[in-house]
């Protein structure tokens, strides 16, 4: 793979010490499928195997219940983005837009579909979404920019496949994947018709670019632990560049029929949406976090102190209800998989940019201000400073300084630091940005029967 | 039944003009039951036979979820209270907390209510729970209040049954009922046994007192129609007070089992703070009239006008997300019931004692100042005033002026008028106020496994 | 004067029981000039005699500030709109745009509204403004309606002066004032010549008709005492018709000169908006209100009550603070006078939109819910219900039981009663709705000025 | 000076890449002197010279108001905290406690102050305020901690003046400055006091160690300019480490009169709560910011991005009204020097524990998630991957790409980078956290009078 980080190009990831702890993440996945089967594993109806549940279609609404209830408990197990949900809801949403593309046109996408996700699933494989185009003029569409490929397009169909180019912007966890959906980010009318394409790409395909994104804090990784907040685990996000990239046809899933762009995008964002309750996982920690440096700090059971703390409870159950509403009222789709409620995981995602800022200014009000200006590892261990902020950075009695110091970097990490990168930024506009979840409500949220209801009430008959 | 309004007898509720309407919105739940058996009905497990679903007893998860789209369709259809889930969920509550208690103490409270209940549904009553004392100096206990009877207690005991006394605050549609049960209020210790009571009365019952409560705008029900904005439904609450009442053995439910009073309220509340998902059934009412208004003033298409409707929504369906939530994550009691989850039932009703009050000023903001300086019914009607008034309050071509005057009224009965009632200060401590949820949230929120999440990402080793 | 109320003339507006109250607070302004005449009255620069504030031309930034503390003051008195503010910012950005359009065109209105306006101060008379039309479609301007008199426009030029045609709506306090100052509502073009219009007429001048808007539980005044909650103090709106009016010209102070429209709306509604800091003096009496049932209930001391007492004072300061800062950061204007800074005026009024509202949320938490579901002061007058409800609606021991009701009572008055028209609503749209002041700070914004800062510290040079 | 940072003895700070910009800012309220000398520069009644108004003591209510458009203007100069107003806000709070400590106890620290104040003005010197102690167990006294060292105390009482030891945390601009003048951190009883005690320290005075704090992404300013976001100014904060520092009588503020403590503490807060007007000069950037990035993006006419930007604009706005309400209503002290209203103060600061958060939130809103995945500016700069990234982070037509990243880098800079430190954080826990101002507010909300008022209203007569 083609990896680049601040300036240098990166031969192995796995070494590199800002990258590892995403791959840590994704590891967590891995270990979850084992440690606890029923949560984060499935019965594969394409293979008759168990197969992680990041791998699985959806057989049922206890299934789709199920991602969520995995994607909190990992959230609380990494405190950041694991990586694996863009995946495991691109495959849900193809698979389902795959069988009515096919139906409606008389292709054969649905099978060939079918065909790679089963060997994905044998092969265990990790499934990377690429949907978000880099968009240039955000006011224009792929066809009226100046550059044709700011959206990633079909610049070459040749008889065993298509050569693709473009760029894929935010790309989380494309660099721990082995294969990445390319999928298109809108709406799409008949003259982005070459820009109506969805396949399947290995990683380490000839043509592939990844620019590794930074994050706040993200050089910390090379310093040490302590100051890193959360040492283990982080995000990643990486643009990758798409330098005329052939796709064979076994893996091209959509050429053309630009009508269902749109379908794929509300299917994809459909349940993408939802899955954002990883964040009320990610918000446990927090929450814990913030308790824990009150009782570090002896006043955790001052009101206001305990007050705050059911406040961000409360918030961060907000965002699991919606969540898991909309995943226990799902409904099947033609082509057998479930998919859950719109407007419950448009809710669900519309609090999701909300409430981790505030979860986040809370947990930040109970750090106290120290969580800003607290020395660096390197002065806590030095001889000549560490015994002084040993004295002085103590808490309450019983209390190790460094404990009050590493729940201080985690908060920081989580509000701040890298992973609030996942934690608020990405919660703001994962899966659409606000803006985005308030014009699918406004869709579905059928004001004319609501109109009818009031009418009746008010007595009003416009019959 | 004694029944007492603005100082007067009311021999004949159903012929009051102010209670008539509350008379109709308990009428509805029956309606309902016929027009959606499938909704409003179900089949009793004591019985066998068919059963309103505001008496049956909850046999899955499937029938708690249930609960709630019958309550969000009935608020949708009435726009009010329609005062029948405080009977529902003491229903299902006292099913399995009789038996609980049976279980500690040999008792047979279970099967005398479920006897009481079969016959309920087989007459198919209706039912209310009269759980809120009165109260009184508010830091103190039953027991240590000047006047004792301030909680409901039992003043005598007699082979054949008790003699209870007290009062009953904010009885919501007891009037309408044909049964009370009635409840204590909260958690009570032993020096509070005699106020340890559980019992079934009938409304007409000797000893009943029942004193209307006034509603903002009530009396504009003997007025006319229209500006009652809402003139066929209207919730109701009483106070009911208790002079000395015989209640026979068979009707009385628990009897100084003081330890199992907090367990009463604690499901008691769990079931009903997710009830208030009905308030999104009225939320869909408000909704719709505020985007009538803005038809009716032409400005339907205005981006803030369409933003703020979003919003409404958004709101409303997050209340309605977390009661859903609540509900499909129900268990099963050892009684054979099942019971809501009472983490995200807490977090609905903390969300419905504040977006209500939104989505009331919002509603406001589109309906504009009319909604509060709009003359009289009888204005608009005479000759002298009438045509003044129907050239003048007109908005865009097309709508008669009637119309406007009718959405704005209802506008106003629901954000200051009667049914605001419900809608807002219902909404706030029914089922117990704000920081009656907070406390149960802190209770559940489980501090302790929050931090060891945060101890294990921060690398902080207590062990 | 003719003016209905409910179907009926009311031929002596001081007699009638649900008028008075708004009588009394118009009368406070007189009574409190004459108490405290440093705060309330002030030396007019026409007359050179001593002036009520509500008629003076401010003469100083302090004269500016001067009209805030008196508008907080009179709201503690009042708690309500004692509506004088309407025409005491009439006058002020009159006489500064009447200067300004003789500067352009040549004309003397400003000469005639001195003159009018040194008469009014001498005889010490009340001034009510009236702008709002009633404006039919809200998406079209005065000369696009179907019919031309939805706003108000001359409809005769004659040689000793005018005839107007038109409605004026929401007049707040128009039958308790002397004279109405009758102004355009919004930026007219040349098309609107006819519709651009400013004079004065007395009240009681023929062709004009009053309609009394109904308020929230208005006829409660008709009733009794204790229900009414504050039976002193009201708000008054009422629609004013003007069919066929004549104006000699020495009260026209502009007509046809439709490009000074906008202006003049701009520096009334900049005067204006600031007026609303008289809420937080309302909001002290609604706050005094939740510390008093609260104190009642026996509960004032635990720690959550405190602490949404401090939330409803940080809110009711942050309007108060908003407020003073326009008036204290006054300018003068080139006729004379001083007028507040229009971005701060406009912040205050957006959060006047906002911060009433949900210091009425934690009112009514504090209420507990007896504040809508107390019987009648019939009810507790009555001997069979008297001395029940005596009993059991008591609070804490020393606390008679009608004074727990009457505080709830007023606490309804505030939040859904009569006096919530001025408090809740009248915040919302008086003044202009709050997309109105959304569009003033956008276009106060300067929004280029602020990329200039970014761009600079970004290191952007686009030059 | 003895400096550490990152486990290094730092021999001069100017030299410093991560420390350098910090003193940049602070070198900028030099500037504005001479440029603007109106604003940022007066003339002191002590020595009847110019002198920086940072080191002014406010003779007038102007000059209250004016401190706070110097800080206003100094953000938006810097988009940092420029760290002089904890040095300016001491200064003037001093002067008037001194005042009065003298006529209680006959001391004579005024003219100790006042002499020492007038050579600092001479000189032109920087003057840091070092209040906050680092307090180990926060439920706990000075005296009751196991660790007297926890909060600054008098360890040794000579002839010629007296030792202090201990150590003061998050020391804004501190090696910034000249001298420090220690106060302390809280109201103290007869038991603390060892721990009454204010002096004025050089900050070069032997057995003074500075250990910097670390802030989010500070290492950036030793990478490249770019991703820094703003790579001219920052804020500093570091901890004081105070080991048995002498301190001559001539120096010495306070000594032991602990009943002063509560009144010191106050008196600066009130400065300096309403000194944090400077993040509504912050906040201008950053919405500056978003208006860039969306316009560079192609959308910044888009109704929703426009709405985002007036609510931004309302809420620093809102900061900025109370504040400098407060300053306006500001009063004369004893000493001679004026001072601002408290209770606005106190709400002023209150709102900057809130609005920042959410002006941030919205400017990420506008940036799109670019503002956390961008690459590198040595990736920008590389051969190999700048010319993709120029392509693909293209924005809309005629703005080059680094403009674009240039202002995504500010804003990630002011949201979650260095400034974040004290755009966020600071704003919530300088100059007291927010419980501090609600317990503030607690104190002068006058429940009672409040009382009163509505007693008044509702016809209570408890006399």
């Amino acid at each position: 793979m083609r990896i680049f980080f601040m300036g240098e190009r990166v031969e192995e990831p796995a070494d590199h010490p800002v990258i590892r702890p995403s791959i840590n993440a994704v590891a967590a996945t891995f270990d979850l499928a084992v440690a606890d089967p029923e949560l984060a594993s499935a019965s594969s109806d394409l293979t008759g195997a168990p197969v992680n549940r990041f791998l699985h279609l959806t057989g049922s609404k206890e299934d789709v219940v199920a991602q969520n209830k995995m994607q909190r408990r990992l959230g609380q197990m990494t405190g950041t983005c694991f990586q694996r949900c863009v995946g495991m809801d691109a495959i849900n949403s193809l698979y389902s837009v795959t069988h009515d593309v096919d139906a409606a046109h008389g292709t054969d996408y649905h099978d060939r579909f079918a065909a790679w996700l089963a060997e994905v699933q044998r092969l265990n494989l990790v499934v990377g979404g690429a949907m978000t185009d880099v968009k240039g003029d955000r006011s224009r569409g792929p066809s009226q920019q100046e550059d044709p490929d700011l959206f990633v397009r079909v610049v070459e169909r040749r008889e065993d496949g298509i050569v693709i180019r473009g760029a894929k912007a935010h790309q989380t966890g494309c660099i721990n994947s082995h294969w990445i959906l390319v999928m298109p980010t809108m709406r799409l009318t008949e003259a982005d018709k070459e820009w109506s394409v969805v396949c399947a790409i290995p990683v380490e395909a000839a043509g592939l670019t990844y620019i590794y994104g930074r994050q706040s804090c993200d050089t910390r990784a090379m310093e040490g632990e302590i100051d890193a907040g959360n040492a283990t685990y982080s995000g990643q996000e990486a643009l990758i560049v798409i330098e005329d990239v052939f796709v064979p046809w076994e893996h091209v899933f959509l050429d053309g029929e630009y009508e269902f762009a749109a379908e794929l995008v509300e299917r994809f964002t459909n349940y993408h949406r939802r899955s954002y309750v990883c964040k009320a996982g990610v918000g446990d920690v927090l929450i814990g976090a913030a308790a824990l440096v009150a009782d570090y700090n002896g006043v955790e059971g001052a009101s206001h102190i305990r007050d705050k703390l059911v406040e961000m409870v409360h918030l961060n159950e907000t965002i699991y209800g919606a969540g898991i509403a909309a995943s226990h009222e799902s409904f099947q789709r033609p082509a057998g998989n479930w998919e859950n409620d719109s407007m419950l995981a448009n809710v669900c995602k519309q609090n999701v940019t909300r409430f981790p800022y505030e979860i986040g200014r809370l947990a930040q009000d109970l750090a106290g201000g120290a969580v800003v200006t607290l020395p660096s590892e390197a002065d806590f261990a030095s001889d000549e400073t560490g015994p002084l902020l040993d004295k002085y950075f103590r808490g309450r009695p019983g209390v190790p300084t460094e404990w009050r110091v590493r729940v201080l970097r985690l908060i920081e990490n989580m509000t701040m630091g890298r992973n609030a990168v996942g934690y608020l930024t990405e919660s703001l506009h994962g899966a659409g940005s606000p803006q985005a979840q308030r014009v699918q409500i406004a869709r579905q949220m059928d004001v004319e029967a609501k109109k009818d209801l009031a009418r009746h009430l008010a007595g009003i008959d416009d019959a």
